[in-house]
C-alpha cells in the first residue's frame, strides 16, 4: 500500500493514459494534462502509424486486467509477407505456432484508453498546455503561450509522459549532468492507405504485416479491422529516390512503377494522399537520469524515444510502467528509491531496444529481400524448433518474452557469430536442416 | 571581397572576440552581445581554469596579426613534469627543441581579445541578454528576463559564440532534423592556487604543466605570470575520492596528506579555497548542422564543447575561425556556402578532438604515473627523432600541427597498435633504443 498522493501527468498519448490508471488504482488522485483537444472528439482518419503490440504490452495490459477489450480492436499477424519483384509473396513467420504481433491503430487504442481511465476514475484536462516545471517542488505551470500568464499546479509527484519532445525533460535538461541525445535519421516516412475491398474484406492477407523491401527505402502495411491497411512508406528525405526528389506527380508515378508496381492497383489515392500527408522525421533520443528526487519522472518516449523499425516504442513504454509498477510494490512510500531504481533498470534496456531498432532497419528493408538472409532465418528456426531451451530467436526474445532488452542485445550478437559461421559452410543451401549444421551449432553453443 | 554586412555576435569570449576581429577587419559592423559585464571591469581573481594556447591558436592569431601582444602575456611550457609519491619529478618534453604549449591565463587573455577587437572597430554591448533568435531572419531578442518584455535587433547574420549552453544552439535544438548531444563526466573541478614566492618567482619549474597523477584523480599546475601557478584538481563528484566525500577540513587534510603531500607547503590557502570555489562540471557538446541557411552559424564551444583533457577547446575555437576565413576568401558572399562547407569541414575534426580530449584524461591521470607508458613515449620519441617523416607522435599531430583532428585520431590509432606490438618485444626496457626496435617499427609502417 502506498499513502495516496495527488499526481499530475503530462501527455494523455498511450503511456500517459496506462499509467494514468495505474496509479489510480493505487489509490492516487491522478490528473492527466495534455496540449492537444480530447482525441475521442476529433475526426480520426485512420492514418497514424499503427502499432504492433507484443508480450510486453501485453503483460503491462493483463497485469491490471484490461487485455481483453483492447485485443477486440486488435488483428493479429503471425507473420511478414515479403514482397519482392518478380517473385511470389514469401510468408515469414515471425515466432512460433500461435504466437503473433497485433496490428492496432494508434487513434483507436488511444480513445479506448482515456475511456478506461476516465472509468477508472482519472481526471482529464485537455487543451492545457504545461510550459515548466518546478523539479523541486512538483509544481506545473499551464497557460495559453510561452511568453503569457501561466498559471500554477502543485503535485507531491510530476510524471512527464509528455513524448519524445517533452517540455518536462527539456527542464531537465538545463540542469548540469543531464546527459541527452538526440538524433535524427535521414530516412523519413510518409503514410498512405490501402482501402477494404467493396465487401469490407481486406485486399491482402489480413494477418500479415506486409513488406516491400526495396533497400534504401521500403513499403509496409499494417491491417486494421475495417479491411483496410495503413501503410507507411520509408525512404531518404533528400538525396536519389527521396522524399525531396520526388517532387511532382509524374515522378512519383513512375518511382511506384518502377519499385513498387503490384502497389498501385491497391493504393488507389497514392496520389492524393502522397502530397497531403506530410512527411515525418524519426528520432532517436536518450537520456539520464530519468527523475529528480521523488518529485519528478519521465517515462515512454519522454525518456527513451526509438525509431519504430522493431515495433517496440509502445511496448517499451508499457514495460517501463510495469517496473515502475513492480517498484511501487516493493518500495511503498519511498518515491526517491523507486525512481532511481526505476531509471537504473529501465536505462541500459531502452538503450538496448534504441540500438536493435535502429539496426531493425536495415534487415526490414534490405535483408528481407536476401535469400541468404532468410536461409539463415530458417536454420535458426529450425535449430530453435529442435532446441527450444538452447536458442531463441532475437525476433522473438525480444517480442515474445520478456527478457530484457540488454539480454537480447547480447545475445543476439553472440548468436549473429555463430550463424557467420554456420552461412559459411559448404553447401549449405542443400544441407541447411542437416545433423552436420545442427552439430555445428551445438558445438559453437557450448565452446 | 565581401559584401559589408550588419553582423551580431552573442558571447565576447575568446572565441566571439577573435571572430569579431576578423569580420570587422574585412568590413562587416560586428555588433558583440554579452549577458555578462564587460570582464574589464570586474575585479579578476587570476583563478579561472589557465589555457594552453598551441599551434592551431597561434595561427588564428598570426593571420591576422595579434599573436605578438598575445605572447607578451604567456609562459611557455615545453614540457611535463611529473610528480609521482616517493620519486623524484619527472620532465617529459612535449615535443622537438623549441617546441612549447603557452599557458595564458583565461581572463587575461579575454580583457586582451576585447581592448584587441574594440581597436579594430567591434561594438560590444555588455549586461545584454539575448534570449530568442529568428532562424529565418536573423534577428536577436534582448530583455531583463526570459518572461519581461524583448527588444528585436535586426541583422544580417548571427554567429552564436555563446559557449557550451549557446541560446542560439538552442533555439536551432528544437528544430527536427538537428543531432544533438550533451555528456556529462562523472569527473568534476575546482580550482586551487600556488602563490608565487615572495621574491616574486614562481615556486615550482615555470616552463612545465605539472601533473600529480593519481588514478581516478589528479591535480594540475600552470604557471602565471606574476609567479603563482594555477591549479585543478580534477575528481569524481561522487563516490570514493570524491568532491562530494571530502565535506570536512579534517576530511580533506587526511586526502591531500595521502595522496598530494608535496603540495601542503605550496598551496596554503588550500583549505579556504576547496570550500570557497565551486565544484563544477565537465561536458562534452557535439551537434549537426552548425548553421541556418545564410542567417546563423554556431561556432567555438556552442558547437562543439570538450573536455579540457587534450588542452584544445580554444584552440579547437580559433581554428573554426581560421577555415572560416578561408572560406570568406574562396565564396565571397555566398555565406550560404560558406556556412554549409564550413560545417561539413569541421565536424569530423571537432568529433575527432572531442574524443581524443576523453582518452586523455587516462592518459594524464594514470598513464603519466606507469612506467611502462613512459617508455613507449620514449621509443615514439628516439624513432621519431631519427625518422621525422615517418613518424610524428599524436601529442605533436594535435598541438604542434595543423593536420587535421580526425587525421590525428586515425593516425594515432594506427600508431598505437604498433607501439602494442613494441613493447611486447622480449627485454624492451633494455633495448628500446636498439636497431632491432626500430627495424620492427619500420617494418610495421610499410605493411
Amino acid at each position: 500500500m502506498q499513502t495516496p498522493k495527488k499526481i499530475a501527468i503530462t501527455g494523455s498519448g498511450l503511456v500517459g493514459s496506462l499509467l494514468a490508471i495505474y496509479l489510480r488504482k493505487r489509490g492516487h488522485h491522478v490528473d492527466v494534462f495534455d496540449r492537444r483537444p480530447d482525441i475521442r472528439t476529433m475526426e480520426f482518419s485512420g492514418r497514424s502509424i499503427n502499432l504492433a503490440m507484443s508480450t510486453r504490452g501485453w503483460k503491462a495490459l493483463e497485469n491490471i486486467g484490461i487485455d481483453q477489450p483492447i485485443k477486440e480492436i486488435s488483428i493479429p499477424m503471425d507473420k511478414r509477407a515479403i514482397h519482392t519483384p518478380g517473385k511470389p509473396v514469401y510468408f515469414q513467420h515471425y515466432g512460433k505456432e500461435g504466437e503473433a504481433i497485433y496490428s492496432i491503430s494508434r487513434g483507436v487504442l488511444n480513445k479506448k484508453m482515456i475511456d478506461l481511465a476516465e472509468e477508472a476514475g482519472v481526471n482529464f484536462i485537455f487543451e492545457s498546455k504545461v510550459w515548466d516545471v518546478s523539479l523541486e517542488e512538483a509544481i506545473i505551470y499551464t497557460g495559453d503561450s510561452e511568453k503569457g500568464e501561466w498559471t500554477p499546479h502543485q503535485y507531491d509527484i510530476v510524471f512527464g509522459a509528455d513524448g519524445a519532445f517533452s517540455r518536462i525533460r527539456h527542464k531537465m535538461q538545463r540542469r548540469s549532468m543531464f546527459n541527452y541525445s538526440q538524433d535524427f535519421l535521414k530516412t523519413g516516412y510518409k503514410e498512405l492507405s490501402i482501402p477494404a475491398n467493396k465487401d469490407g474484406f481486406h485486399k491482402l492477407n489480413s494477418n500479415s504485416l506486409h513488406i516491400w523491401p526495396r533497400g534504401e527505402f521500403m513499403l509496409i502495411a499494417l491491417p486494421n479491422l475495417d479491411g483496410s491497411f495503413t501503410c507507411t512508406l520509408f525512404m531518404p528525405l533528400e538525396g536519389e529516390n527521396s522524399f525531396e526528389g520526388l517532387d511532382t506527380k509524374s515522378k512519383l508515378d513512375s518511382f511506384f512503377r518502377n519499385h513498387f508496381e503490384d502497389t498501385m492497383e491497391v493504393i488507389p489515392d497514392l496520389m492524393k494522399d502522397f502530397f497531403k500527408n506530410p512527411t515525418s522525421a524519426l528520432v532517436t533520443i536518450k537520456c539520464e537520469p530519468w527523475s529528480s528526487e521523488d518529485k519528478v519522472a519521465l517515462i515512454g518516449d519522454a525518456a527513451h524515444a526509438i525509431v519504430p523499425f522493431y515495433g517496440q516504442g509502445m511496448n517499451a513504454g508499457f514495460e517501463d510502467i510495469s517496473v515502475l509498477n513492480e517498484l511501487m510494490d516493493e518500495y511503498g512510500d519511498d518515491w526517491k528509491t523507486i525512481f532511481s531504481e526505476y531509471g537504473a533498470s529501465r536505462k541500459p534496456n531502452t538503450d538496448a531496444i534504441a540500438e536493435l531498432s535502429y539496426r531493425n532497419f536495415i534487415e526490414m528493408s534490405s535483408k528481407t529481400a536476401d535469400a541468404n538472409f532468410l536461409l539463415r532465418k530458417k536454420i535458426e528456426k529450425h535449430f530453435s524448433d529442435k532446441h527450444p531451451d538452447k536458442w531463441m530467436p532475437l525476433y522473438s526474445r525480444v517480442t515474445f518474452s520478456e527478457a530484457p532488452y540488454s539480454e537480447a542485445l547480447r545475445v543476439g550478437d553472440f548468436q549473429r557469430n555463430i550463424m557467420d559461421g554456420v552461412m559459411k559452410i559448404k553447401d549449405i543451401e542443400s544441407k541447411w536442416d542437416s545433423l552436420e549444421v545442427e552439430n555445428t551449432i551445438l558445438k559453437a553453443l557450448s565452446s
